[in-house]
C-alpha cells in the first residue's frame, strides 16, 4: 500500500525529512498493537492527547466486534479526550489504566472491576516509570508503544507538544516505539515549553527554577529517531467541554479565601503580590480566580497543574503577570480566544513536565498557595480526594497531594454539603472521619466552606475539631457533628487515649444514615 | 549577686569574650520563664538538649508546688530527654508542644487533654516556624526565649551544636531571646555539621545536594549576640538508653529486604552500591542495618534522620562510605565508642538541619531507599504511624511521611502481629482499615513482615490486598482478612464502587474485637 502524501500544511509543521517518510495510515500501525500491549499517550486533563490511531483503534474493535479481545495497559499523564479514552473503556480495550482518568465509561470499568487502576502523585508517575516500577514484570522492561501529539517537528527530529506536555517526555524515554500525531488543526506551540528529562538516581539534578518564569529545558521534547515508526496527521482540535460557573456557594467561598490572603498580607506573612497560586479544576477554583480579577491583588503569578480560562480573564485584569502549568486546558471559546490572542499571551506561559510543575521540590521553595476541592474533609483536617465510600473511585488523586503536601498554604475548598437524591443536604462534606484519607491531618492548613473559613495552623487535633465544625460546617450539621466530637472527646479522655478523640465503632454512621435513610442528618445520636 | 566564674573548660569553649561575660546561674535567667512563655530548646531524639535549665525549672516547680502555675508552649526539633521534657510534663508545665515527643508522662499528658499537641512533619516544622505560622496569634509574633545546647562557641559568636542540629537554626531565628548552654562534658563537635538557616519565599533558593557528602552551609550556627541573654556550663552528657536488640522476626524482616535489594540490583534498577538508605528507630531498624554489615553491598551510604550505633558496625564492616542525618542519637556505649574514635568516624559524618536531613526535595532527588516502622499497615497499603485506635498519639509522626512520600523506595516494615493482654498474637499489625492514616496508598511501594515481603509497586487496589494479605499476614489472620476482602470485594463490585472495596461499616471490627474480647482474632465473620 503507498504511503500517502504529505499535505502542505503537514509539510509546513515537519522540519525533519526523514520523518515526513513515514507518514502512513493509522492502519499500517495497527499490527504494533497486539491485545496485552502496554500503550503510551500524550495528553494530560483531556488536552494535547493523540486522536487518529486511538479513534481508528476504537473503530476497528467495534466494526469487528472485538471487545474484550483487544485489551491494553494505558498509561497518559492525566486524564485524556472522552472520544478516545472513554471510548476505549465502554469498548472494553482498557485492562490496566494509571493514573487519572475521566469519564463515565472507564469510572464505571473501575469501579466494576474490568480495569485494573491505580492512582499515584502525578508528580511522581513519570519518575516511578522510569525507574521501571511499572514496567517490572515485562519481557522488554519498557513500554511497548507511544503514541504523541505534536504540534511541529523540529529539524533534529524533536517534537513540539500541543497544549500539554504531562508526562510525554518520560513516556518516550521508556518507549521501544513511538507514533506521532502532529496536529495540523492547532498553531504551533513553539516556545510555549520548558522541557526537562528526567535521569536516574544517584545522577539527578536540582531543578534550578526559583521563579515562575525561569527556563531551565529546551522548547522541544528530545526523540529517538529510530524509535519512530510512524507519523500521522491530526485534523481536529482538543475535544473540550465549557467551564463550570461559579455559583453563591463558590463566591462565598471565593470571598473568604480573599479576606483570608488579605490578614495574611497585612501581617507581614505573604508579599503583597501574594505567591505563587495553584489552583484545581471546577466551579470553585473559577471563583477564586474570578474574585481575584476584582481584588486588589496585583502582579500575581501561578505556578499550579492546568490554566484554564479564568486565568485569561485574570491576565486580561491586568493582575495577572505569569503563569506556568502543565497544561492549558481551555474550553473551545477559551481556545479560540487564546489563539486570536496568542501575541498578548503568549510570553506569560510556559508549559513544563507535569513532574516539574508539581515538584515538591519547586512547590515548597516557591511557597506556592495550594487550593483543592475534596471529596470530603474530616473534623480533624484529613481529606479525601479520590474514593466516594471509601471505596468508589472518581478521578483519582491528581496533583492534590502534591500541592498540599509542599504548599506554604494549603487549603481545602468544599461546600459544606451536598445533595443525596432525597435531600437538598443529604450529604455533609464535613464528617467526623474520612472514609478515605489522601490528604493529612498533617499537611492542610485551612479549610474553607460557604460557611466560613477554618485556620487550623499551630492546633492540636481537639482545637481543630471545634474550629473546623463552629466555621465550616453547615448549620444542620453543626450540632450532630459537636455531639459526635463531644462523646468522642469525653469517652477517650477517659480512657487515656484523647489526643484525637474519636468514637471508632460509630465514626462512618453518617455514611450509614446516607446509604440506609437517604440523608446523614438521618443520623441516630451518638 | 556576683556572675560565676567560668572554669577552665568553659573558656577553652567560649571564644567570644562578650558571651563569656553572659555567664550566669540559672535562677539568674528565671523571670525570662514567666508561665504562659514560648520555649524553644535545641534537640533532637533525645541529644544535643539543653540541660541545667530546663532542669533547674522543674526543680523550682517542684520545690515551690507550682505544678500548673508555670506552663509553657515547648518547641523542639524532635523529642528531648527524658529527665527535661518527660520530668515538665509530669509537673504539668507543658501547656502545648510540637512536633514530636517521647515519654510516659508526656504521652500520658497529651492523652488526657492536658497538653496541646500536635505533630507536623520534621521537615515543614521549622519553615512553617518561620513563617510565623505557630506564633500568629503571640504580641510578638516570636518565640519568647530559645536555650541551645552548644558544644563550642567560635570568635563571631556562632555556636557549634553537639549531637543533633534539629530545628535550633529556626529556632534561634525566631527567638526573642537566647539562652546558651555551653556541654563541656562532650568533646567540641567542631566540623561535624553542615548549616543552612531558612529564608522566606520568594526568595528560598536549592538545596544544592547531589551526594550525600556534599556540603552547603556552615559548620555553625550564627546567633545575633544581642539576643543572648545568659550563659550556662552544661556538665553531663545526653541521657540515651541502650539500643533495642534485634529479634528473630526482626532478623527475618532483614533478609527478605536484603533478598529485595538484590533483586532490584541484579534487574538493573539499582546500583550495586545500593542508594542512600534511610533507617528508623528500633529493633528492625537495628536488624535490618546489621544485616547490611553481614552483606555483599559495599560502598554504602546513608541519608537518615538519625544515626544509632548499629551505623558504626556498618562503619567499622568497611561497607558504609558517608553518613548524615540531623542527629547521632548512640547509646550511652555508643557514644563512647564514638568518641573514642573521633578521627575514624568524623571525616564520615555530616549533621544537617532537620529541615534539609528530611527535605522531600533532597530525598526524592538522591533515590533514597526509605524504611520505616508503623503502628498498623492496611491491606491497601495505607500506613498509620501515630495514632493507635485512632485517638491514643504514642510519639508523632516524626519524618515518616518525609521520607516515604519523596523516597525512591518507600517500604514499611512491621511484624505481623503483636500481642495482647491475653493473647501473644492479639494484635494483627495487618488490618482491613487503618484506624488513622499518616502514610497514603500512593506513598507506599513494599511491604515487609518476618512471613513476608509485598512488592506492590504499579498494583491496583484489589491486587494490592491479595498481596499484601498473602505474603504478610500472620498465619492466623490470613483467613480473616481473606474473608474481608472476598465479602467486601463481592458486595462493592456488585453495586459498581468496587475500585477500593471495603465493608465500611465493619471496617474496623478486628479492633473492636481486640477491644471488647482481647484479641483481633476473636472478630466474628464478616
Amino acid at each position: 500500500m503507498a504511503s500517502p502524501i504529505a499535505s502542505a500544511a503537514l509539510k509546513a509543521r515537519v522540519q525533519r525529512p526523514s520523518l515526513l517518510k513515514k507518514l502512513c495510515r493509522p492502519e499500517d500501525l495497527l499490527h504494533h498493537f497486539p491485545n496485552g500491549a502496554y500503550v503510551g499517550w500524550s495528553g494530560f486533563t483531556g488536552v494535547g492527547y493523540p486522536k487518529k490511531l486511538p479513534t481508528f483503534l476504537a473503530d476497528h474493535v467495534e466494526k469487528n466486534n472485538l471487545q474484550g479481545k483487544l485489551r491494553y495497559s494505558l498509561f497518559v499523564g492525566a486524564s485524556s479526550g472522552a472520544e478516545t479514552e472513554n471510548r476505549w473503556a465502554g469498548l472494553d480495550m482498557i485492562e490496566r489504566r494509571s493514573p487519572h482518568q475521566v469519564g463515565k465509561a472507564i469510572a464505571k470499568g473501575i469501579n466494576e472491576g474490568r480495569i485494573k487502576f491505580f492512582d499515584k502523585h502525578l508528580s511522581m508517575f513519570p519518575v516511578d516509570l522510569v525507574y521501571g516500577f511499572y514496567t517490572k514484570d515485562r519481557p522488554n522492561r519498557n513500554i511497548d508503544v507511544v503514541v504523541v501529539e505534536a504540534s511541529e517537528i523540529k529539524p533534529d527530529g524533536s517534537i513540539v507538544p500541543g497544549a500539554s506536555v504531562g508526562a510525554t517526555p518520560e513516556l518516550v524515554q521508556l518507549a521501544d516505539k513511538i507514533i506521532i500525531e502532529v496536529n495540523t488543526s492547532i498553531p504551533s506551540f513553539d516556545g510555549l515549553h520548558d522541557i526537562t528529562m528526567t535521569d536516574l538516581p544517584p545522577r539527578r539534578k536540582p531543578y534550578l527554577i526559583m521563579g515562575v518564569e525561569d527556563r531551565i529545558g529546551t522548547t522541544s521534547i528530545p526523540i529517538d529517531p529510530e524509535k519512530v515508526v510512524g507519523l500521522l496527521e491530526s485534523d481536529y482540535q482538543d475535544q473540550t467541554t465549557p467551564n463550570t460557573p461559579a455559583d453563591d456557594a463558590s463566591r462565598a467561598i471565593a470571598n473568604h479565601l480573599i479576606e483570608f490572603f488579605e490578614h495574611e498580607v497585612k501581617h507581614g506573612r505573604m508579599p503583597k503580590s501574594l505567591l505563587p497560586l495553584q489552583s484545581g479544576i471546577g466551579n470553585i477554583a473559577n471563583a477564586v480566580i474570578g474574585g481575584l480579577s476584582e481584588s486588589n491583588f496585583w502582579n500575581l503569578k501561578v505556578w499550579t497543574e492546568v490554566i484554564q480560562d479564568t486565568f485569561l480573564d485574570l491576565f486580561d485584569s491586568g493582575r495577572l503577570d505569569f503563569a506556568t502549568a502543565t497544561s492549558v486546558r481551555f474550553s473551545p471559546d477559551g481556545f479560540k480566544r487564546f489563539y486570536d490572542n496568542w501575541e498578548r499571551y503568549h510570553n506569560k506561559l510556559l508549559l513544563r513536565a507535569q513532574q516539574v510543575s508539581n515538584s515538591p521540590e519547586i512547590i515548597r521553595r516557591l511557597g506556592v498557595i495550594g487550593m483543592n476541592t475534596p471529596v470530603e474533609v474530616d473534623i480533624y483536617a484529613h481529606a479525601n480526594s479520590t474514593n466516594v465510600m471509601g471505596s468508589r473511585m472518581l478521578n483519582g488523586l491528581g496533583g492534590s497531594a502534591d500541592f498540599l503536601r509542599s504548599a506554604k498554604y494549603s487549603i481545602m475548598h468544599t461546600p459544606s454539603t451536598r445533595p443525596s437524591k432525597t435531600d437538598p443536604h443529604g450529604v455533609s462534606c464535613i464528617v467526623p472521619m474520612c472514609t478515605h484519607v489522601d490528604q493529612t491531618e498533617h499537611d492542610l492548613d485551612v479549610i474553607v466552606t460557604e460557611a466560613g473559613l477554618a485556620d487550623v495552623r499551630g492546633m492540636s487535633p481537639r482545637e481543630r475539631a471545634r474550629t473546623i465544625i463552629e466555621r465550616c460546617a453547615h448549620d444542620a450539621y453543626k450540632p450532630i457533628l459537636k455531639g459526635y466530637f463531644e462523646k468522642a472527646e469525653f469517652e477517650c479522655l477517659r480512657k487515656g487515649m484523647g489526643h484525637e478523640p474519636h468514637l471508632l465503632f460509630n465514626s462512618f454512621d453518617m455514611h450509614k444514615a446516607l446509604v440506609e435513610e437517604g440523608s446523614m442528618q438521618k443520623v441516630k445520636g451518638w
